[in-house]
């Protein structure tokens, strides 16, 4: 770990080359604390950020293929922005050498090594590290962020279902029985995949969906839901779906109300525990989530409106997967971590 | 009702110029059994067609105003594309005459007047003909329609939703109780409709839900549902949402399945069912729908995916809202009325 | 060359796995004299088409890899959706078995074997049948095509392109120098190409010119424009742009205008040209073309504005790249050839 | 104009319900030396902005409908995004009471009260101010921009044409005659405007030009292009064309290159030209301009490509029609117009 200026901190992007590094960098130029020392890429290396990200040309960074060891002398932060099982590691030996790691694949998400090997189909490369690191939901785990050495940011589709839906497990105002999340995506959410059902012609004008059993995210977003009904296990159905939009997730949730609870409650029961949130737009009544409305932010809003006829609640949330739903809530724990203001290069 | 040709009909499209007559008119034009003897519009009586559809420039066809008389007194069939309430009004007497209607508004899709007071805040407009009326799914009602004077076009979205469900709850495979549609919609199926909420920078990356309580295809729905599973109510959890296409439905509905049920017991069921449906097509197993596949033809299809960890069955359905959805089914409909080969005109 | 029942032809589709090959079987499917007898690809034989198009499936048919003897055995008709080279290699052993031979490659549409050198990189395969093929643009080469043994189907951009202005360059309406085409399509013109530019996300909400000097159907369009004027070399710039749209091609064409010519002079000597063309619709004064007014049509729609200003005509069409532009205006040509109605299986 | 603290304007944003409105508002927010103090619409006074922009919802700022004396007691600054004619009512008092204006509006952007009664239809409303205000644009007239009281921003569609040309103009490495633009807009340009031709299904799946002669920006493009030629006049064809984006401007400008030019001599002249233009990216040999990369930006990237065998260059431009060719521009002219660094809340 470097020494760095008076609050200004050094910030390695490693394995940069993806739509969440590009959003990284969009991000990070903009922080007035953060200097970013290196961007890596295997692939790309000596070659400028602007040939791989247009939107970059002109800008006097190259892509680098540094080992462990310069990273780790360069940086106060590194962002892993790895495929999972190669995230791991680069954490194990930056988080030895004293570097922050904020991970932004899914390696460290899952508390459960058995969940791991279920939905990975490998071993959990690190399970030491694991028990150390820090699924890092700002809006419900800020002490321990505080204080983590590791960040494994949570998942886009997550992120979308699991700020509607704690509070209202906590609180107990809805079942954690049946839920179901039917979540759309933008085509990003597929990362820059050259692959067939991914150019052009095969997502415009297509609305389908996709791994709506087993999906990977499904673990995590049980996990999360368990631990705010206090229970052992919850099991949902999250049913992802492509959207022909470039960002943005929505989710639509059903749960099941307890008796008498109205939609007041549940937006009091958000706006309670969301009273220091800087990023959660609780909406008024009448009002239902719309992704273009939180495009290009940090924001995640969120509403929900009641059916008597069913008993059920539909809650209704939008995130940018690029920016809240990755790199901006990677950004917002790198915020907490070095205690700068939560917002810093995020509005 | 006019003399015709061996073979051939006269058809009139009365309230021609949104989305669903452009639909009509495309389809017609090709159907070899039909002509078109009159496309009304009171806002566009004397102008050529293809000003408000420039996709028919050039076509010696002018939109009209005519009587309810002259109507009747030239067409054999009536395509009624207009707003409800309006619908009744023609439909009444020219049914009266002989000529027999096809009306896609929703005038007579609700059996119960009580729910039709209910979800359209006015007395329905002709309680005795809607005894009359035949709901015009043709996939399970045939028989009826040949028989009908007055066809009411299901819904689109209801068409998504009921083409897979009604096997499985005939067939006593899923359950009544809880069941759930989230379904996505292109901007077509908001009509041609001049308003903020439809101009294309506010629909372009947006991904939003709408009507999630109380939307008018609800009971019509569950009209439908409840009679395929012999039961006098059901109650479901019916959410739509727009997304930026032009055209397309796709439905996704989690059900709760009957203890032991597998995936291939539902498509059976559906093959059995749909096994002289010349529009439904069950996609293998491993296959989800898709709009992009279904758009500019009248085929539905469906899929689906079992869950064994919450006991559900995810379905997916896909069609083209203004074909199979409105314009296209009703074709199907007049061909089976005629006793065309169902498939004229479709192909 | 098959026997084959009076008025129905068997068709071959050689290459069949991209668009234009999709878009064939579309049309062809609904063409009434047309049986297809194999569609082929090295890649997906044995494979039902509707694994690959999703569109089709359930359709009872393979694709297959058949040798040259084995096509020219069972079809009247081959259609090439073939890359340039590997066409010409079909071509010849098929035009000498007597099968009727329609290129949708780029193979015989130079006239010149140094061009096709310059443009294309390669000797040209099959100078001597380069002598007998035919360019198979309909509206001007009728005759020729009647009895054409290998019709070579023109370019997208060059059929967007020349049907404005070959007319006017006939009648001297319009100076040959000077000329310049900027030209818009949608992604499906790239073909369905697995590559980073072609990605969603690469291509939403993004307008961009390409290949802007040495367009290889920059040759194409400069034969066809010389010899509408009459004169050897006709120089002119051609810029493509992709757009974000899955079909359509727009051309906006700015030319000198002789002294004196009106915009009504120039609907005239189209309205001339095009008396018995079915497929080009003139827009009147005031209207310009729109690609959506065209898409999953054979149309191509050409309007004109004259700047006094300048002294400049601007042009406008529009076409479906995938139709008039490809499968389209091939199947045009091949009902030309065997005397079908022209418009069979296209309206 | 209202004392302020050191380093702290206070702004006013006069309009502010349209897109060029939502855009200041976006930038305006993150700019440090910025407060908003007033945001006026006559039709949503009284309403929170984020009852008109979603985006916005929970911000506490509401419209409201000021008198022009309370603007100007209360703002350093005012924004115009009126419409053409109402805002020369604005500029007029608030510049006599010492309040800068930066005019989004077209009113001051011509120097010909001829050429604006041309093309507007009405006299100018205020010539004795016109001849005060400076047009706007900073890489050319930074000096004056300075010490103006009037900003007049360059319109959309000029920004993106004279950025190329001008440079070239004064060095003579072009022909001033015989120009020619090829435009192409997303749906934005039009405004937040509610009309049939804007609605999603219109716009999606289609590619048009419009205004194709005696377009209102023409006379705008042509002063400035006369300006930098040293001539009288300039007659050039622009030709915008919309397409289906929300936010991106493309030109592509064909022009006469002098004798023995090259690409790298045009490079030259831009790089040299705007050396110390902080928006103005000059793209390498082989790279074109794309929207994608400068949406929600403040740039304008600039490229071109010479083509031997006509003689002309081909150049190519792009801006987000919002950011550069609005709201951005107008904070990057109210930053010169305040001594602030030229990039600050642009960045």
């Amino acid at each position: 770990m470097s020494d760095h200026q008076v609050g200004k901190i050094k910030a390695a992007i490693v394995g940069a080359s993806g739509y969440s590094g590009e959003e990284l960098l969009r991000l990070l130029f903009r922080h007035d604390q953060v200097d970013i020392v290196c961007v890596t890429s295997r692939q790309y290396a000596g070659r400028p950020v602007g040939d791989v990200f247009p939107r970059f040309t002109g800008l006097d960074l190259n892509f680098s293929s540094p080992s462990i060891d310069e990273i780790a002398e360069s940086a106060d932060v590194a962002f892993l922005a790895l495929p999972h099982g190669v995230s791991a590691e680069f954490a194990i030996p930056l988080v030895e050498k004293g570097v922050k790691v904020i991970d932004i694949s899914a390696d460290f998400r899952l508390k459960s090594t058995e969940k791991y090997l279920e939905y990975y189909n490998a071993e959990h490369p690190a399970p030491e590290l694991l028990k150390k690191a820090v699924y890092g939901a700002p809006e419900r785990r800020k002490e321990a962020i505080k204080n983590a050495d590791l960040v494994a940011c949570p998942g886009c589709y997550p992120t979308s279902i699991t700020l509607p839906l704690v509070p209202l497990l906590k609180a107990g105002l809805i079942s954690s029985e049946g839920i179901i999340s039917s979540s759309m995506s933008g085509v990003s959410g597929a990362g820059r995949k050259v692959d067939l059902p991914f150019i052009f012609p095969e997502c415009n004008e297509s609305v389908r969906p996709y791994g709506v059993v087993g999906h990977r995210h499904l673990p995590e977003i049980e996990q999360e839901l368990a631990e705010a009904a206090g229970v052992d296990d919850v099991a949902i159905n999250f049913i992802p779906h492509l959207v022909p939009t470039n960002r943005g997730i929505h989710s639509t949730i059903i749960a099941k109300l307890k008796d008498g609870v109205s939609a007041d409650q549940i937006r009091e029961a958000w706006n309670s525990s969301y009273a220091d949130a800087p990023f959660v737009r609780v909406l008024p009544a009448g009002r239902l989530a719309d992704t273009k409305n939180v495009t290009l932010t940090n924001y995640c809003e969120i509403a929900c409106a009641t059916d008597a006829h069913t008993g059920n609640v539909i809650l209704s949330s939008a995130i940018d997967n690029l920016t809240k739903g990755a790199a901006g809530q990677a950004v917002q724990n790198m915020n907490i971590v070095f205690g700068f203001d939560e917002k810093a290069g995020l509005l």
